[in-house]
This record gives C-alpha cells, structure tokens and sequence, in this order.
C-alpha cells in the first residue's frame, strides 16, 4: 500500500456507514455529500491528493520502512534533526492550503500514533500493556494512510475537585466487563473533532484518573457496533466561498462519542485496567513533544494568514498612518516571530529519546502552548478593532449578483479596493472571528491543549529553576564586593 | 394620540412597504413575516405592548403635555432629578424584557430626537437652519409613538487622516440640489440599525465634516421614494428559541442606506449646509448626555444578564470552588456595580441647561462609555474561558426530540441540571458570544458610541484637569515642611 | 478635654519614650527629632493642627455628645446619610494637606475604633468578651484625641494552606496566660505603620484563626513593658523638599511588633480566647464599611493629585498631542471619576446598621476597593512610561546652587517651563513612584485591605447573584418568542 | 597591548581627573573611591579582571588579529555562526557576574563600536565623512582594552512633532564652528549612562536630525577641555551588601552631558554636517543587531535572575502550592524561554553583510526589544504581588548585629530559612525592585531601545507582510472548494 489519494479517502468514509447523527437526524447516504460534512471531507480529500502532486510528493512522502512505498511523512519517527525539519516542512506545507484553520489535519493525528508507538516500550512487561498491538497498529496505519480521530476527555459533569461519579449507569466511558473477544466499553466520551469522518478512532485516557475501569487506551473502527457520533450543531454557514470562505470548506465538527457496550477485540487494546500506566503514559511517552511539535508548525502559518487577513484591513481602508494601528498589527509580528523562534528553538534541543527518536525539546514547546492561547484571541480582537463597521457592512454575494450590484459598487468600495474585492476581505475577516465557525476556532486555539491555568502550573512544576536559585544563594553569600583588595 | 400597541408597531411597518434588500432579494409581502425580520420585530412589538400592561403603563408612559394623553415616558423632557430617574426605571422596564440585548430598543431614538429638540434654541436665527422644524417633528413623534432610527456615519471608504472624496459621484450621501420643495440628497449612509423596520429615518452628521453639503439633519419616512436599506447577512441563526435564544428574537440588522435622488421636504430639514452649525450641535445639544444615559443604564441590565449566564454556568458544572473562576465572576461584578454608580452620580450632578432640560452630567457618562466598550469584550471572553468545551457540547432541540436524547440525558447531564438545561444554559452563552449573532453584540458594545481611542482622546480633552495641576504647584512651591516652627 | 493641636501631639509621643529600634539603635531622646519620624511627626501634628484653624475646624470638629467640646470628626458615629458626608467632607479636607500620601493619618484609625465601639453590641452576652471595655476606649479616645495604630496580621512565615505554628516559642502573638491584672501576651505581629508615634495600639486578630490563643482584641499604650517596635529601614531621602518633597514628609513607617510577656489590663481587654467571636466580630462590625469609606475618600484625593502630575509632566515637555498619551491620562480620569462614583453610591446606599448607625454599602466599598489596587500601580507605570529619560534627569537642589546651575538652567529647561520648576515636577514624580517611599506608597496601595486575590474571592461570594442567574431561568424556560400572538 | 586588568581600568579612570558633579560638588581625589562610583567602578573592574582567568581567559578574549595578543571577544567581528556562538558566550559570561545589572558593561560599548566600525563603507566617498577615523578608532580601542560610554540622545526640551530648538544659545549640542583642529561642539547630550567613569565617550546622533549642525559622530577622551558630566543623585544606598546587594554594586550613573564650546580633533570626526548621513548611518550599520544581541544575551541572565529570586520568595513563605503563583511564576518562565528563543534564531538566521560580517538577524531581535520592555516591568509587579508585606519587614544589617537580632530571629524566620536568610532573599528583591536603583532598573529596560511606542511602529513598517497579504488573495480569489471534481 502506499499514501492514498483524496477519492480514496472520500470512498473509505462513504463505505463505512458509521453511525453518526447530526441535528437529530441520522446521517444516511454518502455522508460526503451530506451539507456538514461535505466542505471539511473535500478539504481533507485535498490534502491527501497532494500527496500525489510532482512537486509535493517529496516534502509530503517518504519510503516505507517496511516496504519502500512512498507513506505519509508525518509518520515518520525522527532520528535526526534533519527529520524533524522534513516533518516541519511537510506539516506546514499542509497547513498553507488551509492556513491553518484545520486543526485535525490527518498529520496531527498520525503524528499523534506515530509518538505512542514509538514509546510502546514503556508498556513492555506491565500488567494488561500490550505495546505489540500499538506497535502493530501503527504500522497498519502507516502502510494504509488511515485516518483517525481521537478522544482522550471525559464528559463534563462536574468538575469540582473531588468528583467521583456516583450514576448508576455509567457516563464516562469505562471498562464494564472482558471476554474472549476483548473488552466492553460502555458511556461517552467528549468532543472527538472530525468524529464520524475518519476510519479509527483512537481512545485513550487523559491523566489523573482515580478508578481503574476507566484507564485504558484502544483503536477501533468508526463504524464499530454500539459506536455513535452525536454532532453539534454544524457551523457550515452554506456553500458559497463568497459567504463563507472559511466555513464552507473548513468546518471540522465536533461530536460525542457513545459507546454503547462497544466490544473492542484483544488486538486493538493497547492497555486498559492499569492505573499507573493510565496516569504516565501520555506524559512519559512521546506524545506531548511530537504533538505540541505539529501544532506549533500549524500555528505558525495561522498567524501569518491572520497578518495577512489584518493588514489587508488596514490597505483596503488606509489606516497603516496610525501609530495605535501600527502597535496592533506589530502584536501579531512579535506573537508570529516567537511561535517561530520557540519550533526552532526545539528542534535544535532535540535529543534522542530511549528509543532512538529525535524528540523535540518539550519544554519549549510547553512555552508555545502556553503563548498561543494567549495571542490567538487578542488576534480577534484586533481584527474587530480594525475592522469595526466595516464588519456589519457585508452583503452576500447573492447581493453581488442582482440589481443592487451598482449601488454596493459605488458605496462599499475602498481607498484600495473595489467594492467586491473590500467586501470579501471583510466577510474573510468575519468568518475567521466573528461567525460560529470563527468563534469555535478562538476556542479551539484557546484550550487546545486544555485548561490555560493547568498547563501554566505543569510549566511550573517541570521546568528546572533550582540553577537560578543558586545563583541567588550565592549573591546572599557573597559579602564583599567583587575584588574588594583593588 | 397616545403611545401604540405591539400590533399598531407592526401594521404601521407593514403597510410602508419600504424598499428593503436581504441576500439579494427585495422584500416583498409582510416585512414582519420575513425570516430576517420577525423575531425582532415581535421583540419590537412586546415592548410597544407592555406601555398597555396595567402594571407597567405608569412606569412607561407619561401624560402628553399636549393632550394629556399617556405617551412614551423616553420622549419626556426631564425638568427634575426625579424626572431622570424616572427615564432610568423606564429604560431599565424595557431592557429586562430582552437583558439589554436590544441596542435600538425605541427609547434610545424616542431619546435621542427628545434631545436634540430640547436643544432647538441653539439653531434659532442661524443660516439653513430650522428648529421649529425639529420641534414640530418632536412632538409629531411623541405624539404618534413614530419609531424611528438614524444614520449619523458615513461610508468607510478610507480613514486616512486627511481624506477627500475624489469621485464623481458621490460616496458619502451629500446635498446636490435643492428646489421648491426641498433639498436633495444623494449618496450613502452606513450603518442604520433596525433600517426598513422603523417609520422614519433621522439622518445627521457627525463632527468633523469638511464639505458644506455633506453637513445637514433631517428625518423621513422610511418609505421616502428614491431611499433604499441594503441589509448585511442575517444572523437570526433560525426559529427554534431552545437552539438561538437570543438570535430568534434580536437580530436587530444593520443596514447601508442609499439615498438615489431623494427629495426632502422643508418642512423636515432641520439644518442643511451650514458647517459650523453641522460640526457643533450634536455636541453642544443634550444629546450625548442622554443618549449616554440611556445606553448606560441598558448596559446594566445586560451586565446583570452576563452575570446570571456566567453563575449559571459555575453552578451547573461546579467550579464555584476555583479561585480563578471567582476572580473572573467579581470582574463581571465590578463592572456592574461601576456602570450603576456612574448612572447614579451622572443623575445626582445632573444640571438644569439653558432650556431648562435637567441634564445628566455628561463627564461621568463619558466616564462609563470609556469603561464599557472595554468590559463587555471580556465578558464575552470570561465566558468562553468558564464553559471550554460545554460550549461545544450543544446538540441542538431536533437531537432532544429524537432517537438520541436518551444518550444525550445520560451523558451531557451536570452536576446541577438535567442534559437538556445544561445545554439550555450553554446554547444560551454560546448565542450570546459565539453566534453571529453574539459577536455582532460584542462589536456593537464595543463600537457603540465610536471609536475607543477616540472616546479617551475626547475626555482627556474636556476633562478638567487644572485643579490638580495646581495642587501640584502648591506642592513645589512649598519648600518647607509644613508647620516647621513647632 | 477636646480636639489636640500639633504641639500637643508631639509632646505626647516625646513623652513616652517609647522603645523604638531603627537600624539596630533604640530612639532615644525627642523621637519628633529623629530623621525617620520629624518629619512624618510634623506632618501629622500639622492635621491635629488644622483643627484650630477657624475656617476649617467646623469641617474637622463636631460637638463631643458627652462634654459638648470640640472634637475630631473622624470619631463621629454617623446617623444620617448627612453625617456620612461630613465624614467624607472632614476626611478629603486632611487628605488634601498631604494629598492622600498618609495612608494612617488619624481619621483611619479614628474611624476604625468609631466602627468597632458602635458594634460593641455583637460583642454582649458572650465569653471573654467585654463590649464595655471597647465602648469605654472609644470614648477616651475620642474625648482626648488621642493617636492609635493598630496590627492585624500575623508574622509571615509560612503561607501554605494548612500551616500550623510548630515551634516551641511562640512567633505570632498569642495569650500565654493571665492572671488578676490581665492577659499576657508573648509574640510578634507585622507591620503596624507609625508604630512608635502613635500613643495606643490597638491590636485585633483577623479572621481565620484556628487556635484559640490567637484570637483577641485590646489596646495598650504605646510604651506598655514589654512592648517593642521594630522599624524597617527609612525610606525618608533626606531634609530638602526640593530632592524629596514627599518621603521628607510622609514616610509612615512599618514596624514588627513585639510582644515580650506584655500584660494588657483587663479594661483594656476587649474579648480573647473566644474563636467564634474573633473570626467573626471584624466582618460582623461597621469596621469594613467604614474603614472603606475613609480609605476609598482619601484615594479620590491622591488619585486627584498624581492626574495634576501626570499632566505636570505633560505640559512641561509638551507631548499632549499624542493619542496614546491622552489615552494614558484617560485611564487616571476614568479611574478618578469611576472612584468618586463609587464613594457617592456607597452613601446614597447607606442604611442603619442594628445599632442606629449609618453605614455606607459594604458591597459598594467592596469595588472600590477592587479596583484600587489594580489602578494605582498602573498610575506609577503611566508615569514612568511619560517621564522616561526626565525622570533620570534629576539634578540635587545642590546642584542647583552651585557654580553649575546655569548648565542645568540652560539645558534642563522644558517647553513651559525652567529648569528648576521643570526638575521639580520630575523629581515629584519620581519620588511619588520610583523612589523606596514612593514604591512603598504603590506597595501600600497593591495590599491595602489584604491579598487582592483574596479580595475578589470574598467579592463573589459576598455578592448576590440569585437575582441574575433567575432572570437566565425566565429566558430558558420561555420557550416561544414574546407575542406570538400577534 | 591587551585585554586590560581591573587595576589598570581603575588607575586609568582615576589619571583621567574627568570633571564630574555629583550633588553640586565636583569630584576630586580618586573617582574611583567617591561613595557614587566605588561599587560600580569594581564591578567594572572585576569584569576585566576576569579576562585574565585562566579559566574564562579563553571565553572572554581572542586573538587580535593586528598582534595576536589577547584582546576583548567583544571585540571581535564575527565572520562566522560560530563567532557569534562566541559572542554570545563571552556576553553571558560577563553577564553572570553581575546577574545582568550592568546594562553597560564594556561589552555593550565595544559591540556597539565594532558594528559601526565593521560599516565604515557605508562613509566612503560621502561628504564630510571620515570612515578611516572610525576605523582607526575600533582599532585603538580594541588594541588598548579602552572603556567607552556614549550618548545619542538630544535633551527633552519639547517632544511635540514639529519641534525646532528656537533659542539663541544651543541645547541640544551642535557644531557651531571648525578649524584647523577640528570641530567645535556647544550644547547638551542627555543620558551617558556610566559618564565620567569610561576613557572615552562615543557621541552620535540618533536618526529624524532636521538640523545639519546637530547630525555628526565623533569620540573624544573623557576628560577633553569643555567636556562636563551632570550626575543625577546616586542610587547607591550604602556600603552594605547585605542591606544594599545590587545599588552597593552596580549603580551606574547616568549623567547629563555638557560640551563647552568642545573641541573635537579632526582624526576623532567620524561624520559631520551631513544630514543623510546622519539620519541614515546608524539603521543602515550593524549597530541595530549586534547591540541587541547583546542586549537581549544579557536580558536573558537577568531574567533568569529574576526567576532565582521570584522561586527564593516562594520557597521561603511557602506559596509553590497556590496555582495563582505557579501562573505568575510560569510567565517569567515564558519570557526566559521566549528571549533565549529569540536570540537563537537570531544567530541561526544570521546573514553575511557587504562588508563580510555575520549579522544576527535583526527583525528577529526587534522582535526581543518589543517583548522585553513589556515583560520586565510585569516581572517587578510579579515580586511586589508574591513579597508583599514581606517587602516591607526589612530591617538593616545592623539590626541584626544589635541587641534585637533574637527577636528577629525568631519573628522573622520563614518555613524554609532562617530570619537572616529570609530578610536577605526580601532585601534583594527589594533592591532589585522597589529601591531607586531597582526602580532605576526597571526605567532603563522599558526604555533601552528607546520608547516603546516608536519600536513596534518600526517593526511595523520594516516587517514583510507581502507574503501574507499575497496568501489573502489566493484565498479571496479561489471561489471553489479545492477538489471540486471529486
């Protein structure tokens, strides 16, 4: 097998039949051709043709090492900082052709398993570990470009220090009983982002788990039996890329996965009923370097998008002669340079890992996840600032094509721009923040990684301060001015 | 006359047939039964009725001083602080039936047109102008519970410094004739809110104008011939008030008018090239006084409403317990209690002005018009940080009627609610913040008296800061330690 | 007796010979002479002094209710919303003489000791507790004029969340024994400011205590055996008014107190060993409303003052013309306003406590004093942020009688001003903000009614938000829009 | 000749008798001995004391390329990624000492003039330009080890825009005449940091001259006839490294810079009367990025510092658990990890310049000098928040060499330290933030590069945005899903 081309994907999807619902309503048929899905599936279908592109074959591939088929270089375990930089350029040459807005782009995701596997030897002779299966599951991914999703979060019910769920029935998903065919997964998970238009979905459990029964990690089918994906409302505001640039082709949904007593086979468990392995692996795997590595590099080409789209703004209505505009855009430069100075900066402390990978320097990495949820949302609002009215002044491009065409010519047009040109830039600008599907990328970007005033407390706890320390003591020593007998 | 009924507003809007453009289309038939328009106008509606509610009609109406027939209490031309306070518990009667989320509820023109012609005077014996006609139109309002709405900006062609309009013709609607019957007016207007859906249309000019035709004031019916509303996208999300609690009932559309040749008649022009008078009188008037107390003392409602929607969600999710979260929920409460005390002390400074109009201070109104723009973007904010992925957990009411709502109850319970009012709490913040319709709340607040470096440029300008100056003398001038001879 | 004037003031505190150490020496002889306290002792003498002043002691002095004389206003316990503005009037008047610099002239603890005495009742019936003591301190106080500071906090050793003392000694104060005369007390407690110049301390615990010993509330003198005040160092600069016209003035002095086997006389005792009542009796009290009262009134004053050397600075070197200088001086007009809004609400919103005394909102206050702390820094930072290099360009008032002050006349002269007044205002400013007196200042102000986060912690959960979080049920739970009738 | 010791810096500073003011008295005897200097002058002295250590010697100098000898690595002209891996090395080495304190250790000077000196092309051929005098000035510089301050800025009479000097005698200094010998220079420079204690003083103007006689760039000997250098007031608090471990150490001085009628020798004339080129000459050198690399090398120690301090403070009073600390800590972690980010792109992007030099790539840099004027300031408040009282329990080291050092002893000690320690760790904080010099400190980071306002504006104008805008377009452009086929 080798890397498949963007109508494999799309004809993987359609044969699933996997059980999703969307507004209340099953979805039947191809759900390619379904309205919520059909933008963000032609968006992804795109992204594997490229990797049939001449130009691209070689920034996007790389040999099997099983077979020397050409396979998605984003799984590709690094050896060297030299592949961590092919991983770099391939990641974002992905993200340009959505820049950025697509935060489940296959490569996070295979990066994502491509980091777990490659520590599966953490798993090796632990109780119910099964680092063979990762391992296996892995390749299988690799030689068949499947796409996945994942859900690694419990449903939020009560999120009180102490909470121990008391229902009856379960509601976080959990472990509930084991056969000869495997284990039985029953409750729900949250928020799998693309659920329901990918082949595997990947569960495994976040940290700080205190019940046995809910620490496992596994990968099953979509369309697995008693698996369902409930959808949020869909944020596709219709067709027209006039309207909705963005939506129209970017809208990734979000669903809540049931699992409803979902049998998982023995092959596809990589672990389950082992608490300290449930609370350690994520951290003590490669998972946290690799996939803050990839969405640093997706973020990086946001931000340049986001410059374009604010100073476009600014020419289309002539106000770069303004000190206080200047200080704005200049925020987004400086939050662009430091995303790109802190991936540099990690892949040059890069360091080989017990297995033989090239991990990205972690707690730099850390830094970029605990800046970009910061500045992403100031972008927001500086695009309202600068935009102002010019953000309510939006006709549809239905207005374009009928009879009130020359007034809109005349009265929206710009110092830089007609009105048609200024008009697109705006509604580019209102999908990107103020549209539902705008808004759920601030949020998106803002928790990425989780809750900011948790990831600024892990940053505290594991970052080294004890050498500056030192060097306080020795100050509180020294007595004497330096070169006191001159 | 005496003020309307909910049905009178409706008929009245109805029978106009004023030319208005939604997505490319005019719209024909019933305004108040097009998909864009209903919902605000039933809001609309509501708020004509409840001036007929025995409970209320004392709080909202007042004797015409005409005929003493009850008419709307925001066309009172308050002579007493007493009075003031009444047109607070007014305001405020009317805001809590929609949480402040009605920018343009009829109080704010009824307000503003009460203002101005309480300033009549100031056009009395200069060139072009016309009070009687401001007068008249005044009383012909509060008389007719005439709604209305205004257009005081024009189009955002180009915010240079020192910007000219160079086309032939015009952009920016300007004065290009005048005859027997009235001036002529051609060109553009941004930004009528509730455009089409109101009987008249002030229109007036801001500050700053350059061009003796661009300079000028009047009112006309919406359906004035040659007057045009060209809607932006509608953001009423659809009918469902489960799904769009707020966007269902005030989307209140903002709207480019066009002026194609308009004639208007004398006896409407209240001022017309003149430009001293046109740069000066919307600031010498008592129109930024009250129009600033009308929109503060709405403001509070709203806050009030954030404050319940940010509670509600601690509460049904837990995390009352966090000292972040309780730092975030008093900054909500700090800006409330900060709007409620400047309205007060705005009406306990209030001063009698040369008409006898008891007028709020306007420095203190400044004051919160400097404060408020600044606050309601982090409400938005606290918002999305408090409810993380909840606000991403929003099956819509179609899922609840359906095969899935019992997976839905189990699984998107919370500590405090059912699923279905857990997710009546969230669906709730997300419309308020993350639709387009909430986006366009926050960019409204933010943008609602101009431009928020030019809001603190004109206090610093006004505000008088020499008695501190010379406090600080006092100090360098006294070159001894007080009471040195002790 | 009645209102005291400055002579009378330092003589008192001369005559104690109180035991004060200052870098590692105990005062000895005049402390009025010593040059950490002459001239913060000439400062506060000057306020006694104002007393006798004819057009002001009407502001300052009322007739006492026991002998008729004149004395401090500061002591009145307030009955009507009148009487609340006295107090204010009385406490602006004093702040203006050394604009708002004293954090502890005497009205502070004047009105802390009025507040605690007019809630003695809380203190009736209960163990320990002897609200007869309390009411009769008062009385002597008032009647005699006498100076006070007081100490709440214990020594910060340990901030952790469940920090128990474990050493054999006591550090935190605390009752060892007692016997026929009174109660002994052993320990230390931190930072009384003027402690030493002051003839009482009035020593209470804050709430929060878990161990009985630490729970107790007296007044002794000042120069009680046992008794101890340990200063920091000086922040006093030096004589010249011109090189430091606040800290040669104002600087207030922190001091650790020690308790060294102290007996405090039954009389003096106003409860001890009683848990309940020592964690309850200061929330319980007046003592929040009021205190917050003179603390946010003596604010207005300063904030008044450093708006008069903002724009000092302004002027001199002529950069109002900038939009983000004027956007800068804005934030202290805003905050200005937004602080005297809040005074005034707080006594528009003033009602009888159980004992008939007037007490300004407590919630009300509770924002004033949220937001403060959070402004005064960012006055400091406008400050240096417009001073920049002007404020390292400060010459010595020697320099500027020596042989080269026609350089410094001629190349330190500004716009509007010479060089002398120009350093001046410079110099003014950096001692209100750069200097070790005018950090402390910003330090005071950060910290003044405790742990800012602590402060919007007691903000939430003191604060009524059923009220709002209803209004969000009446929203969910209508679920058609209003009128559908219609 | 070669790197010098510290004894020769001092002995030559003392023989140069430079005429100094300090508080209105003119320095005599040995500089090096006044209250004002001998701290700093060690400190500087022990920087080039190291150059001798045989364990730095090889960090710290190079091999001169005229002799071979051992001459400062600041010196050096980098020609490689490598050397500035040196630079950088050497600059870190030296910034250690001193924890970064020293914003103008002689490393900062030498850099600066070996970057103009490494542009001298850019004055061949131009109109009264002397690019064999700058030249040969580097030279003796680095040959001679010699100390050198500068000045760049003119007086801050007026900051309007349209500022032209209008008095008879100059302020701002200015050529007023030449001869045979040289140029004559009369007026004011403002703020030579360290003036008085260096050999020699580069002055220069800084680009938007408007005047021809006010663009030149010269050096001459500190102690050159006419030449005076006005202190400011010392921050220097006392001889007590324990009460004062920084202002003891490491106060610089800034001083106020007076030419009398000054002659500059012709071989000292780097440019003069040339307006272009002396608006143009100090952008278009490699001035901007060697000085901030070195700038940015040194701020990371004194963040790292900062970081020491800010964990001391938390570990004695025990407040690691609390996630409100661990999040303000964590942003000084941010900064630290995002500055040395920033300089290590710097140097990986370093490009060769005409002239053969490896320039470390400025826009990157300026990035770092719009990140650290706003970080530094926060990481002072930081301290103030988490020392709080603590900040103000400060008793001098003689205090606890009196007889109360056991009361202090135990009153003061903390979970972690004993109360000498403790007072220590709060003392440092508090020199390093709260006294003059820390506030001093604090002024000269948010203005190194000068006012933050103009930086992000250049960084504004300079960046590229094209690339982004382009992808704006594409995007504007592409009216069809990608994969429209499919």
């Amino acid at each position: 097998m080798t890397a498949i081309t963007g109508k494999q994907y799309i004809d993987r999807i359609n044969k699933l039949k996997t059980n999703v619902w969307v507004d209340g309503k099953q979805v039947t048929g191809n759900i390619s051709e379904h309205p919520a899905f059909k933008g963000i599936m032609k968006s992804q279908a795109s992204l594997y043709e490229m990797q049939h592109d001449n130009l691209l074959k070689s920034i996007l591939t790389y040999p099997s090492p099983s077979t020397g088929n050409p396979v998605g270089l984003s799984y590709l375990q690094p050896k060297t900082k030299a592949d961590l930089a092919k991983r770099r350029e391939m990641i974002q040459q992905w993200a340009k052709s959505n820049n950025g807005m697509m935060g489940r782009s296959p490569d996070y995701m295979n990066t994502t398993l491509m980091a777990f596997a490659s520590s599966a030897q953490f798993l090796e002779g632990k109780e119910n570990c099964f680092p063979e299966n990762l391992r296996g599951f892995y390749e299988y991914a690799r030689e068949n470009d499947i796409s996945i999703t994942h859900t690694f979060v419990d449903p939020q019910v009560n999120r009180g220090q102490y909470y121990l769920e008391a229902t009856t029935e379960p509601i976080a998903a959990r472990v509930i009983d084991s056969n000869d065919e495997g284990i039985i997964v029953k409750g729900a998970r949250l928020l799998a982002t693309q659920g329901g238009i990918t082949e595997e979905l990947l569960v495994m459990s976040a940290a700080g788990i205190l019940e046995e029964e809910k620490g496992f990690a596994f990968s099953i089918p979509s369309n697995t039996k008693g698996l369902k994906f409930l959808c949020r409302e869909s944020f596709v505001g219709g067709d027209s890329t006039f309207n909705y640039p963005l939506s129209s082709r970017y809208d990734e949904m979000d669903t809540i996965v049931v699992f409803d007593n979902v049998l998982v086979p023995w092959e596809r468990v990589f672990y389950y009923n082992n608490l300290d392995v449930s609370n350690n692996f994520m951290m003590a795997s490669a998972f946290q370097p690799f996939a803050l590595h990839q969405v640093a590099c997706r973020q990086i080409i946001k931000t340049e998008f986001v410059l374009g789209v604010v100073q476009s703004i600014i020419d289309t209505i002539n106000i770069g002669e303004y000190l206080h505009v200047q200080e704005k855009a200049s925020e987004i430069i400086v939050a662009l340079e430091t995303m790109k100075a802190l991936v540099m900066k990690s892949e040059a402390e890069a360091k080989l890992d017990e297995s033989g990978v090239m991990r990205p320097d972690r707690t730099t990495l850390q830094i970029s996840i605990n800046v970009f949820p910061k500045v992403y949302p100031r972008f927001a609002e500086i695009i309202q600032i600068l935009g102002a009215s010019g953000l309510m002044s939006i006709p549809t491009e239905n207005s374009f094509q009928s009879s009130i065409r020359k007034d809109l010519d005349q009265y929206l047009q710009s110092k830089a721009d007609t009105a048609e040109n200024r008009v697109k830039i705006f509604r580019l600008a209102w999908d990107m923040t103020m549209s539902s599907f705008g808004t759920r990328q601030t949020l998106y970007e803002r928790l990425f990684f989780g809750d900011p005033v948790r990831l600024s407390s892990q940053l505290y706890f594991t970052y080294d301060k004890n050498p500056y320390v030192q060097r306080v003591q020795e100050v509180l020593n020294s007595n004497t001015n330096q070169l006191n007998n001159l």
